[in-house]
């Protein structure tokens, strides 16, 4: 954790725009560290997008999770370095036991195992979610100037987990990036909840092994003008009375703005379509409305957030494939996020858009505690860590009675939008 | 509802204490308003309660919901009247829209029909509730300084309701006082859901005509040394096919402090017990056992507050008998707790205590979502009124990652009895 190695930039980033004139990034006032840790100010202005291109490319190659805002010229490239400046690490590649020295914490699966069974798909997942938590902790820590609290713990059933939370600090009032690992037994229904097509599985005697793991993170900034984000990638593993395995995958990252800002809107889908467009077509399409019908606050009539992309029970054309799917996902939680971080960072903002986010954190109180389904079946679990499945909640909400923003204000255009989710590419 | 008739206190409040030590009232820098509405503020310390007698009295007879503190002397006499000082309604007497003037609102049901079917349970329980609402809301409005916002609504299937919310006041942070009286038809599954104990009604095709009415409160305080308190009484009429009525009541009153105060306990519960003791010996400790059991947050194994009484599909020995009992509770939801508000209405408290009531709020907000069953049933109900069903969460709440107080503190001593509930009498 001591060792960073700043990630170069040049090497990692293919600087092609598609955003068009969607992506303007406001670099004024906004803090860049030297390398040397010092902080000075850019003082250029309006970046404007080129219109050359119009999608966002990034490296995925042999280097870590990367890129910016799909700007033009000098300036971009640095905003992409800001927000991603983390160490390079190669994906797959070296000793288990050297990669680890990169996390959080050492991974959940002893070293020697993942090492010994490093070409299975458990492996291999375990390392990429150990490895993504990693890379957002630190983008994250780097953007903020405080520390993540790491806190590893282990269930009495198998298995464990590595929650980081930092909490109340510059940027970020709750930022939460969990990693578990867990394994044992699933009763038929059991088994049969965990997924969403209900599929009938046949265990030994009625139980059926299982392995289940994934990153989940949930980010939470001071600053109204900055948006909340969510992600969560997950691989289930389910063995039955044959020895035959299922498995599958599920994911999804999303954002929830307070206020609706286009670009922001346009750079978060588009980097989270890139990362489908290399797998399949429908990809996005797809799992763009999938989002935006699971984060839906029924009570309410409206979207917790603007969407992303969210799927389930993947498992095909086959794991190999799948997998670099949910890897390619995990590469964007990055540079799907910290550009809009970085470009509200300095954001002036009013007592009335603070309570105004408090009022949507309240929403968003209410989706996760009545809705999510991980939320409701670790509520139910017993023995699960309440402190790691909670810390998704915002460190302060607040409920009005029967507020509804004033006509024509960016708070009734949030609803808006809310209620009628939109196209943002 | 402009004019407010005071209470006699000498003909209501019959003095006599059987709280015994426990009932010690600090009046030091309490606010008392005259009856010609000037303040000033009371001079008198500590006032011991006698030991002559354990149990509190209140006054039932034909007058209004009375009574304060149990405490000796001409002091908790004041407080007494300070705690319940509103209008006196004569229960049950005089004519339907003579009585509807002191309400917060006309009734949802006509009042001509009210008026002809006087005799009538559901009648006399709807005038009950709507007079318990305005009883309540005087009250705290008194206390506050403030006034309630009352907003009369509608439903499409039938019936509506009255809410009545003050909102960021004075004295109070969220204090919602709701009344709905709700019909329509229930489908034998949605009828067999709605009753705890799930017993199978017949209906003609298949739909049971039924009526829902109830009075329920959330209110939650800005300091965190006045307790938030929570009532609910409501009562239920399904006719089978056979034009048979099927009935029962159901309600409640419980307590959540943030801070145990022995003294509030006592009180609060020897109020509640005044109540049950007059119809049945075993309903107090039934009631009681029942209120830790339902307010439960299971993840957190903690109960919610320190409870009160709740009672679900009660039903006998006769529609007479139980609704007297009913009413005898929903009589105490001002002598219960006024006296703890204007007890502790000059506490002072440092930030560290704030901070706690915003995380004991956030269990709150956990408990309503994920396990109140009235809450679950009107989220669940498309074409509810969801402000109203919402507006029992708190204005604010926080939710820190791993808090846990340290040995030793206030705090500590709270979290020890919500995980195990103990007895205040």
């Amino acid at each position: 954790m001591a060792s960073l190695v700043l990630c170069s930039v040049g090497r990692a980033l293919r600087p092609a725009g598609r955003l068009g004139n969607a992506c303007k990034l406001d670099l004024q006032a906004v803090p860049w560290r030297t390398r040397t840790g010092s902080t000075r100010h850019m003082s250029s202005g309006r970046v404007a997008a080129g219109t050359a291109g119009k999608r966002l490319i990034w490296a995925t190659g042999g280097a870590a999770a990367l890129a910016g805002a799909a700007v033009a010229g000098f300036n971009h490239l640095q905003q992409a370095e800001m927000a991603t400046r983390t160490e390079l690490v190669k994906d797959e590649e070296g000793n288990v036991a050297e990669r680890c020295k990169k996390f959080m914490s050492p991974p959940i699966t002893p070293m020697e195992v993942l090492e010994k069974r490093k070409e299975e798909i458990s492996s291999r997942m375990e390392m990429l979610i150990m490895q993504t938590q990693a890379e957002f902790c630190r983008a994250l820590e780097e953007v903020d100037g405080g520390k993540f609290k790491v806190d590893r713990w282990s269930l009495a059933e198998g298995g464990g987990g590595i929650s980081c939370v930092m909490q109340d600090s510059n940027v970020f009032e709750k930022a939460g990036v969990n990693v578990s690992v867990v394994h044992g037994y699933l009763t038929e229904e059991a088994a049969k909840q965990m997924r969403s097509r209900g599929k009938v599985l046949k265990g030994k005697d009625g139980k059926l092994p299982f392995i289940a793991m994934g990153v989940s993170s949930v980010i939470h900034p001071k600053n109204p003008h900055i948006p909340t984000v969510h992600f969560n990638y997950r691989y289930f593993e389910i063995e039955e009375e044959d020895g035959s395995k299922q498995w599958w995958f599920g994911g999804g990252t999303d954002l929830t703005p307070v206020y609706i800002d286009k670009e922001d809107g346009a750079l978060f889908h588009n980097v989270l379509r890139e990362a489908c467009d290399k797998h399949h077509p429908k990809y996005y399409p797809d799992f763009k409305k999938w989002c935006d019908r699971y984060f839906y606050i029924r009570h309410r009539g409206e979207t917790r957030g603007i969407g992303g992309i969210f799927f389930d029970d993947l498992d095909s054309p086959s794991q190999e494939e799948v997998f670099k799917f949910v890897k390619s996902c995990a590469k964007t939680v990055v540079p799907c996020y910290l550009p809009i971080v970085h470009k509200h960072l300095k954001d002036s903002f009013t007592q009335e858009e603070k309570d105004w986010q408090q009022v949507r954190r309240g929403r968003y109180v209410e989706f996760n505690l009545v809705y999510d389904r991980g939320v409701k079946f670790g509520l139910a679990t017993p023995g699960s860590r309440i402190e790691s499945i909670l810390m998704s909640l915002p460190l302060t909400a607040r409920w009005e009675y029967m507020h509804e923003p004033s006509k024509g204000t960016r708070e009734a255009e949030m609803i808006e939008v809310l209620r009628n989710p939109k196209e943002w590419i």
